[in-house]
């Protein structure tokens, strides 16, 4: 995306250079908004603020806030789905699968804290970051789903609704994100090794 | 509580009575208001309408928004601790326990489902409101790990770090309020009971 680099504040040579809006800043940005006050913080003011840019700048290249929300969600869930699909490629074995993606997602939940229960759960967000959340939404679960359904399969996991289990396991570890201190000293691990071990998964280490 | 019965509307007999505020009646509205727009959509004025008051009487009674929610949250955790209570006390079988619990908490996820994950996690509520939930929630937690160590104890659940693993059980049925629909026809009854199976607890079915 690019923009007129005239702001406003001082006129600039006639060939109006345009400015490039550093997508991966504005998404660190507006974590870091809802990391200070939830998703009532990030307005397109704050976040012209943390980059240090004025907000006709901003606005030029990123006019509302569901923008900017937009932005954020589209790099979360673009990082999840990629390392998720690595997880996949590099294991057919459905249990050392499922104990990677926990581990993946527990990391995840404790890294994107302040907006992962938001995004994840498509309550407060704008409609057209809404709508996008649910399509990712399903196609993430159906991710998941396929590997829970390979593991009850293999009697790795007891037989139940596929889709039932796959939220309660991707809710157990979403809902890490409300409950993590960082003062607390529990590493992504440790807690993605409790879930493991709730569920009965074999680890890799053991299988070895 | 108690209020002033005068609302400016027409003047009353000297005596002016006092009104009762059915308190049970505002945390009706207050949760309706929740289920139509989220924590947001709550205000003295919103729940003066639902309640078919005018808002100076209401206002009298419930001054602030804080005390609205602070209304609905009371009587959720009250119900929440009361059945809670009820479930241990009627066995002392952990696991018997723990299923039950479980049972109990996934109905109340689904009736409770537009505000429990506000009230559980904390975030954007009034820091008056906060504040008791930071004292309930780690009282509420306290039973449930008694329950899970317990079964940890008996072989029931592998063991791992107690308070951990509550909480991601716990997590697992918060959750179910960001997932549920009525539409999809799953009752809280078959999401408990695939939660149990998840966790491979014995129903108490199995062992009659």
């Amino acid at each position: 995306m690019s923009t007129d680099a005239n702001d406003g504040r001082a006129s600039r040579s006639r060939g109006r250079p345009r400015l490039e809006i550093d997508r991966d800043a504005v998404a660190n940005a507006v974590a870091e908004l809802f990391a200070e006050g939830g998703i009532d913080a990030v307005s397109i003011a704050e976040t012209a603020e943390k980059l240090a840019v004025s907000r006709a700048t901003l606005y030029r290249a990123v006019p509302t806030k569901e923008e900017l929300l937009g932005i954020l969600f589209e790099r979360s869930t673009r990082e999840l789905t990629e390392r998720t699909d690595a997880v996949l490629a590099a294991s057919s074995e459905p249990s050392d699968q499922l104990v990677e993606l926990i581990k993946l997602q527990a990391e995840a939940a404790i890294r994107m804290r302040s907006y992962m229960p938001v995004f994840f759960g498509g309550g407060g967000l704008p409609s057209d970051v809404f709508m996008r959340w649910r399509n990712w939404s399903r196609q993430f679960e159906k991710r998941w789903s396929v590997v829970v359904m390979a593991c009850m399969d293999a009697g790795v996991l007891d037989k139940t609704d596929p889709v039932v289990a796959t939220r309660l396991i991707l809710g157990m570890i979403i809902w890490v994100s409300r409950w993590y201190r960082p003062s607390e000293k529990i590493t992504g691990e440790e807690i993605a090794d409790s879930a493991i071990t709730l569920l009965r998964l074999r680890l890799p280490e053991v299988e070895a």
